[in-house]
């Protein structure tokens, strides 16, 4: 696995890649590489013939009081796992190379983006917007894949992926979870026992909604109640918003359809931790 | 000279190109073609093997009241002069093709676009950024070719090409002009013949700036009242803007050297025009 450090360095590599007619995947991740990121890095190996994975802890998507300085770092582990994993190229810019001084451009994507995560964190999408952007542009056309756990960030950078211009693919992957449903988070590594006893209380929602919606239930308050429930029950949790919406535009629904979404944040002692499902996705949680 | 449409055939055309070992130079215009343009394709003709030429009113970048509804349009007669010039490509969408429904990503250049430009048009850069970002997304790596009359464009332009880490090299081209001094530009076609005779001042104001320079003059107040002077002297004419500013951060200095640039703006009986210099431009005017 060869290691970049510049973005001018992974646009030659990735270049070189398509004049010899590879199809070239990418994997951004902020690193803390856990299951989660090695699905992701398995179905790019099975859609293309050169895998970049890109670690790179985005300071501009962190908010003032968020967890950018504590945000778990493991750069030797996690080369190691995404070697494992077949990645042929690993990402790994220092801050300055990626933002260097007068840096001043920001993307941002204007729709799908006011609610939920963006209220919670004003300025967080676009940040994410400008990295990916850049990394899109450094890798050049290709395929490109995000967790469906952040679903409203993976509806926002197909957006962007298709705004502009890029001729880049957008894969969303399923959310891998621990076997009583917590979905798979470089964040879970911050739950004391206590907490991570307590955290599967979000799937668990989820899963009530599921379960309330494949028995008919299709209003938008009720399953978000059923959504709710469980995290409020949770003395070790504090809800933040449990919604059901439209699966593209991320708007607040009064009637569900199997492809509404819903959402779910919650603090588990101070740690945020979010989750998302399709209501009628067939296998649930 | 083969006409594309839509950015992911252009996206192809010099895919194909650049795996053929072309140097592709891409070349932005908003139509309306004059002798300015044409100086942008001969210098991309001599330092690429491959010339896009871009024909888009790009709407984003017109505020309320601004003349996007009676802008200058004359396709063919474009088409024949680019042409003419030895370009290979034009790309010529229609507003649909570029800003799709659904659109909603926007790019901005957050430093040196605050004043000048900036501050008369609101907007106004966030338009070119944003369509800026696209053509070169759909163009990849290429040199790209700005005339220097827009020279705070051109700044913005040349700073989100290293941001975006699009490998882009943005060069800027002198500006042509009129035997008179009025510098090439599509909105002269609005002048009447009155406003033709009058026009010209805002090449006199950096005329005697740059005279002024030369003979010694440091201070920018008195050598932005030079740029000044022309201009409010002229009847028809309404000055806007007269100053002499960092050649990059656009900010107003105190004293100049020979770096520094003096920039006009002004209307002539309702059309404006802009026009800048470089004090210690050795050809001067």
């Amino acid at each position: 696995m060869e290691v970049v450090t510049t973005p001018a360095e992974l646009r030659r590599r990735t270049a070189a890649w398509r004049r010899q007619g590879h199809r070239v995947g990418l994997v951004p991740t902020m690193g803390a590489i856990h299951a989660g990121h090695l699905s992701l890095c398995d179905r790019a190996r099975a859609g293309c013939t050169r895998v970049v994975a890109s670690i790179f802890i985005n300071p501009l998507q962190f908010g003032t009081g968020e967890d950018l300085e504590r945000y778990p770092r493991d750069p030797v582990a996690d080369q190691e796992r995404l070697r494992d994993a077949g990645v042929d190229c690993c990402f790994l810019p220092e801050p300055r190379a990626m933002y260097p001084r007068g840096f001043a451009t920001r993307v941002s994507v204007e729709r799908g983006t006011e609610r939920w995560e963006g209220a919670v964190r004003p300025g967080h999408f676009a940040g994410v917007a400008t990295v990916v952007a850049k990394l899109f542009v450094a890798t050049g056309p290709c395929w490109a894949y995000f967790g469906d756990k952040d679903a409203q960030q993976a509806q926002m950078v197909a957006r962007l992926a298709h705004d502009l211009d890029t001729g880049i693919r957008v894969v969303v992957c399923p959310t891998v979870r621990e076997p009583d449903g917590l979905a798979l988070s470089s964040r879970n590594r911050y739950l004391d026992p206590e907490s991570r006893q307590a955290a599967p209380c979000l799937a668990q929602g989820l899963r009530a909604a599921v379960a309330a919606f494949a028995a008919g239930t299709r209003g938008a308050a009720a399953l978000a109640e059923h959504v709710a429930a469980p995290v409020r029950d949770q003395p070790l949790a504090e809800l933040e918003y449990a919604a059901i919406v439209h699966p593209r535009t991320f708007a607040p629904l009064r009637r569900a359809d199997a492809r509404s979404r819903a959402l779910v944040a919650a603090s588990i002692r101070g740690v945020r931790l979010l989750d998302t499902i399709i209501l009628g996705a067939p296998a649930g949680l």
